[in-house]
């Protein structure tokens, strides 16, 4: 049932004009979002949280630019990922960008994988109102420590069979967007011990189920998410056998159907965030003078706008390269971690070079530097550490030297 | 008056035990200061502002550990810069630790400062109070744009003579500490226009006068100072002769009595911070198990560990350099700048690379790291950003190389 | 009568099979080429110089293989920027793989060059014989200190009227392939100073005219160049007006239709060297134990390998960004001053790496990186220093940040 | 025997004056070997190998200059090893500058393993000899893979009891110096398996002996030790029981002794050679004009020239703690390490920048940078990859988190 192409058959419409859809994302950013951004310093809470996450995502939807990434059928744009890119991009340059376009984590990966997976009951029940953004949702894979994290094989949680069903226990963290999810697609063991590859199954749950209960927000320094990342408790979890999503034991497989893309889309938003911090840093050094000439003309200046040039232009490059690869109908591992971790590294190296660059009001809320900072920091931890993805890139490259050696 | 060696004459007593002082220290801030800033997040204002200040000190007070680097004859400790750098950086293993031991930016620079270059009876009237903590001070420099910052000789706050005294009138910034403090050094200027090297005078103000104004706390993203970074006006604001701190016109010699020094305190707590984070993330990364083995013991994790190591060390090492060429009497201008450009931004890398060793709970208020380093990253713009001491230690070095090609 | 389109109109022929291209360059590399390498530890003038550069070419021309760049009707392969990217990289996997090929510097850009400015009786005069590898040829621009280098408008060398033509004075150096070359193109300034952009034309030179004089091989680290890197002296060097290649005074102008495309073919052959650099380095980890393990499990070897693949794809993602540009039409300053400088240091990264990776093998001649070290190294300096390439993309990044600020 | 103080007891006479010394090498340095230097590029065979040795030897004897490191009772200077950095690096402004006060590797690490462990008749016969320079020594460790090599534990080569001594089997290479060695200092194995720590002596063989072997040259890119880096069999070499150095099986033990303080002199000379580089470059980026200014004075070239004085200080200053911790008598590890894999690196960042300073006159032999970086490229690798100390710092890191948190 589920395919490794980026873009499910059937799901696409006309051919969409990106170029048109890239502007009108950014003007829509620049009119729309950019202003309660910066009149909460990113705080999503602050600023109204699922309030302000309908008002932002209705006009989107007036304008045409809802869900890019879903499929038509469900009221999306059906874009593939190398069309994805730039659209993300444009948004990205809100930290609030994503989730007016309801194109933010994890909601947009949601929809990902239930297009590629879900049966057709399940689309209907939950990816229609999660790609019209009547509802929000949640990924409960990550655990606590000793459970699955980086490491996925870890997985502790387990789903028991039980009479017409399964019964999921466990406990969750990290959960972004937990509180206040319509739905939750759960991650829980069903053959094998934590520390085997395999035997993972994941599940649809409806909130508010007896045996779910999300507890408290874990107090991390991004701010821009609706719902927090939280930690979450299955305890006697009962779930129906029409609630496995993909095939019982096959939950692994399908999560990379989800992580590749996720990952791309994560690097794509920030990478637009990243954009707006080098513009507005590299403003303030034109305007700005010092030592008989603008702070932009100097030349350890130069260095780093040069050096945030060539960080973002890679980036974008290694980006469309996976995309490209996903859209081909490769899982791209290859390519997506090494987008990942360069990506990671460079939008911060980028955010941290425009907070340099405007000196004291760089690490003040009165330019958005420091708090698109506070947002990407993460990022080069979540959806794997760069350490992580240096692992497996490395491991594949000595697996072909193997091959080419033996050969 | 003034001097260039680190402890002016008579200001020192018997020779302190420097071991014993930092390990007494160390408990210090173990004991009595790191429980307070883990429960307030390091958040200064939170935690009580200056009833907080009052009651840790009081604490280092009834210890022995006031002040390492106030004169004896105002009950400081009187040790050297060299004997310093130890006790700072176990002090500054809290980022609440400068300020127990009263010796925070910029109370600490200006007790410096004023051992220096203030008169018996400035002495009186403001060091004696600040080195025992009765009042807190502010250092009246930064101005908005266009200017002083990191270009001093834009300064272009102004005093004028009138009978008996001056007149003070300008804009600053990023006034540390301003909010609350007893009194103010205000570098405004006599003489010459701004851009002009020279001409430039400090002066004490006492809080509270007319014409002095403590406007808005920028909204920087560190949390530990009490007093906060501010704006403040002065209009019309009028002081007596016997205000001037040093000598008309000298103002900018003397501000190198306080920067050099001042530089290199900023590195010793922040450095100790630095250790805390590798600490902490060390012994989480061996700990915690993925991949069939300790993190700790993971070859992509040693790199991180080893480089934290050799960061630390460097500093460590660049540190004592510098401050043994201050003990000498030096102004050790290229050995200060080298050691704040290295440190300020080695210090960064070793709280970045502690985070990512913690994966999620590293950007998390689950442990200090995440504090540490929304509090540590300003010191690389603070006391002026790195690319400003480069261009200083370039233009020293391309002096040498012409006279070694003249000669 | 130049064009910025990168493939000149009617110079193609049908469209070619690049992915057959690339495996039959493969092959020949590693059949034909790389073992007269590895013979002669990279030294072209010890292979055999000319000689060895005609039988090469011999070969390639027997395989299909010579000129892929040249047009089709002067016997080339007429593919665009996109299409030699993989092909020259290919080519590039051995240091002599570029001149086997006839893709080497400084040829490949003259024959690019010529195949865009010259007049029809020049195309036959001098394009066809070099794309045919009949002839080699030297581009005659940088001279000594203080004439044109980074900067080219220092040109000092000049061109004077004289009836029915031009008589050339000046010096040159660093003028690759000049010992045994055919013919010179030559910038000289027909009008203004040195220090003012413009007044630059280019000459077309025979080899063994009366006044050009090539003078002794600069010792340069590099040994793969047939021909060196030469001084070059033209003293009362008498040419015809249809010397003129392009326009009088419009040299400037016309280089920059070599110097793009150059740039990135640079790019190209280097990174097929180190993709060898990387390959070899690999195999050898993962064929070598030490601590218990092979040398590539090892955490900090990961590190190492990851890091290379991660250059290597970011290189060659920059790359085909700036050639699709430059293919349609675009003078792609900004994309190929990018790609350049990246490309430059990564490339240098990688191969470093790979030298580390293979121990006290890796600094000896008994495995090939080394000498590809060797042969890198200046590639960060011709064609333009990183830091001009910086000094350039940092500039267009502030205009475009006044252009926006001032919208 | 052996002792853990850089000075053996009884080896020092008056203090010596080390600011005079360090000024008295650096003029011979000047006046003597620099010029040889130069004219041979570096290359010491092409200078004349031993005959050149001998040369500047008796000139560095004539000026009291020769082994500043040996016991004074054999005829040396006696320094601590704080007072030989300063000495070294000062000698190590040439790449000959060690060979000529008879300090170069591996006589000067040999001359200090002697003078700690060698018996009063090895003293005379083998020590004294090597402190005058009538002879050169080698010391053979090094082993083919799966040999000995960054993991010594991996020692494959045998000695085995026969009566009244000892018969040695097995094969070195990278044996620095050996070709023309007067005597060996030989690694074997005479206990225990290859892997296990433990089971190594040290022993004493002439050259010339039967059944030692001295191979080819490995054609390592360095070319400044006399005698090359060659590979040496042992086929049935047999030793007499005095000729065990220390005890056996006391080996590795007694190797440590050699190695912190070798780590450490190597560090100082190629610190010289990075001095000179830099220097160099800064002159000539101070001569130098583009742009409209002294390259020196763009800003691009501020970020090098501040850079490389900021690497050259910080390896200055993590040498000197590493040398004051072995004065006092500690083993000095993690200090050690830390310097070599800090200095290692950082002095490659030096040249390297110094190449990129001068543009094409960098990478030619013109100037001395070029030599330079192939000469200082292998200690990267020499003495332990920075990859193993690495490994190395992060174990006793992680190891101390584990004191911490256990206690």
């Amino acid at each position: 049932m589920s395919s490794t192409t980026a873009v499910p058959a059937g799901a696409r419409g006309a051919e969409p004009d990106v170029p048109d859809l890239v502007a009108r994302t950014r003007e829509f950013v620049r009119e729309v979002v950019l202003p309660v951004e910066d009149r909460f310093d990113g705080d999503v809470t602050a600023a109204g949280g699922d309030g302000l996450r309908r008002e932002l995502q209705g006009a989107a939807r007036a304008r045409g630019l809802l869900a890019p990434h879903a499929p038509v059928d469900v009221g999306g744009l059906g874009l593939s990922m190398v069309q994805r890119a730039r659209v993300f991009e444009a948004a990205g340059y809100s930290v609030f960008g994503g989730l007016a376009i309801n194109a933010a984590a994890p909601d947009e990966g949601n929809v990902h994988l239930l297009a590629h997976v879900a049966t057709p009951a399940q689309r209907e029940e939950f990816l229609a109102p999660l790609a019209a953004g009547v509802v929000r949702s949640a990924f409960a894979m990550t655990e606590p420590a000793p459970g699955a994290g980086s490491d996925p094989a870890a997985l502790a949680t387990t789903a028991s069979r039980v009479p017409g069903g399964w019964r999921i226990d466990g406990r969750k963290t990290f959960i972004t967007g937990a509180d206040g999810a319509g739905f939750f697609i759960v991650m829980a063991r069903t053959s094998g011990e934590p520390g085997e590859r395999g035997g993972g199954t994941m599940f649809l749950a409806p909130a508010g189920a007896p045996g779910l209960q999300v507890g408290r927000h874990v107090p991390t320094m991004d701010r821009s998410m609706v719902g927090g990342h939280c930690e979450v408790v299955f305890d006697g979890l009962i779930v129906a056998d029409d609630a496995v999503l993909g095939e019982v034991d096959q939950g692994f497989a399908n999560a990379q159907v989800r992580l590749g893309p996720a990952r791309m889309t994560h690097v794509m938003r920030w990478l637009g965030a990243a954009v707006r911090a080098h513009e507005v840093a590299v403003e303030h050094a034109a305007a700005r003078r010092g030592f008989g000439s603008a702070i932009a003309d100097l030349g350890l200046a130069q260095q780093m706008i040069a050096d945030n040039e060539i960080d973002l232009a890679a980036t974008r490059a290694l980006l469309d390269v996976a995309c490209a690869a996903l859209d081909a109908g490769s899982p791209a591992s290859q390519e997506t971690s090494i987008a990942k971790a360069f990506g990671g590294e460079a939008i911060g190296r980028v955010v941290d070079r425009a907070m340099q660059l405007c000196g004291g009001l760089g690490v003040s809320a009165d330019l958005p530097i420091a708090r698109i900072a506070r947002e990407v920091r993460p990022f080069r931890v979540y959806d794997g550490p760069s350490e992580v993805h240096r692992f497996a890139i490395a491991k594949r490259a000595v697996k072909a030297a193997r091959l080419r050696a033996s050969s």
